[in-house]
């Protein structure tokens, strides 16, 4: 089946300019049909840890291929030489590709490296990806609105300012809403005893996943009350994507994707689908 | 160029399964690549108002299209007639894909349709799609999270109980967080001004847009304090988008896209760019 044309003529990569595009939450069939027309066309690939080798595979055999992804506190290269390497390869003239999980939007620094290329002259333009949370909640089978629960949805990520997490408590403890932590697994005790101690009820119902919408996903399901204990026995760890709210209730009913548990991170989740339900209905997780 | 395979055997769209598809924000190219290839295989396609009829054009020229779409207080088809179309049509055997605006878990009533066909012995894959908030922004130029502005981002609607708007100010009139309201807009001088009751400043920039991400894209920029009058003499419609919050304030740096302002709504954003930037640098919304 060919891409289809879903536009009227609309340009593909062009020289001299950036394109940042979200790769989508870890499998790669999440990518957009833009996403992958541009990937197609590039003539550089600039990647970020967890975009899926399968979609690296759709750029052209020349295409370079540029690593420059972050985990947790390693930074492979710092966000200033990313900045400095997307404006020469745009300066060289070549069609740049900057895939970044999840969206660019969303935890991605995206803003920031836009600023950098829209200073130094380069134009851009953003293509958007489903952000982890909402990739990772729907493979997940968790509404994260939902009429009766929650009526709005709210995401943040793990802040640290001098050892401590910096976050606005009486924010995110708020009944009738759903909450999205993104890279908070470490503190994962912590995050749980702050929202308890701010007014969410410790039998909220609450999750951890890893490596979401992967061969390799795989959940940990609880409350506030016991979520840190049964990560820690899951062996859960990074990337993963925590989610709290009366919505995680419904995943006993609603989980429906029955990852293989391939070792292949980018290999297709629902390939061989032999329901090995981890850990008593398991997801996966990914940090944008 | 071929709708790239980037998974290894998976199975296609299959008989008497429902398939719970985000459509994307209105530009068609950001559907997924498993959204198209399920549309590609569908029987029957049950789709809501704001589908761009060329993802429709995807579907076998035999394949039934339903529309079920939603208007603000229209309802073409009631929830539960919604849900018992979908049972009929899978238990006739067919591959049913129903298509939502957005993402399918986030202000979509997705979750409900999913329990109902799950309750109905129905089985359902749900596949994410780029939400209204991350599809408009992105085009807007507007990172909804920014290491200098916002570290939180929260998606609320508009509810109203008994005539008012029921929502938890004081959650959403938090400083250093986006906060994206959708379906507001008729509500809007009263969004704004129980935000500045709630301890937000008047200045803080707002702006509200108009069917982003097509070419129709148009967007009204202000601040709390003004953001009414302004969307009010634009002439401003639903479906919108309302963004609030510090990174609103990058909108005039970082905005990109041009919409040429075609009259369809479902044909290419990027078609003819003549950098029509109405009312100063106009960007579109649309509603999941």
């Amino acid at each position: 089946m060919p891409l289809p044309e879903l536009a009227s003529p609309r340009p593909g990569p062009q020289p001299g300019h950036v394109y940042l595009v979200g790769a989508g939450p870890g499998d790669p069939e999440l990518l957009t049909l833009r996403g992958a027309r541009l990937v197609a066309g590039a003539d550089a690939v600039v990647y970020d840890n967890l975009v899926s080798p399968l979609i690296l595979d759709l750029a052209p055999a020349a295409a370079g291929r540029i690593y420059v992804g972050k985990k947790a506190a390693d930074h492979t290269l710092p966000q200033d030489e990313i900045n400095a390497l997307l404006i020469r390869l745009a300066r060289e003239g070549r069609r740049v590709v900057r895939l970044k999980g999840g969206d660019p939007f969303i935890f991605g620094r995206g803003g920031e490296e836009m600023e950098a290329l829209i200073a130094a002259g380069i134009t851009v333009e953003v293509v958007p990806g489903v952000t982890a949370a909402a990739g990772i909640a729907a493979y997940a089978g968790i509404p994260l609105t939902h009429r009766e629960h929650a009526q709005s949805v709210v995401f943040t990520t793990g802040f640290l300012k001098d050892g401590a997490l910096d976050l606005d408590w009486p924010m995110l403890a708020r009944p009738n809403q759903t909450l999205v932590i993104y890279m908070g697994v470490s503190r994962l005790a912590e995050i749980c005893a702050r929202l308890v101690e701010h007014g969410l009820a410790p039998g909220t119902p609450a999750c951890v996943i890893e490596r979401g919408t992967t061969a390799r996903q795989r959940a940990a399901v609880g409350t506030l009350a016991d979520l840190a204990a049964r990560v820690a026995e899951a062996g859960i760890r990074p990337p993963a994507l925590t989610v709290v709210g009366g919505v995680v209730g419904l995943y006993p009913r609603l989980a429906w994707f029955h990852p293989a548990g391939e070792d292949d991170p980018g290999s297709a989740p629902h390939a061989g689908c032999t329901a090995v339900h981890r850990d008593g209905g398991g997801e996966g997780g990914a940090d944008d």
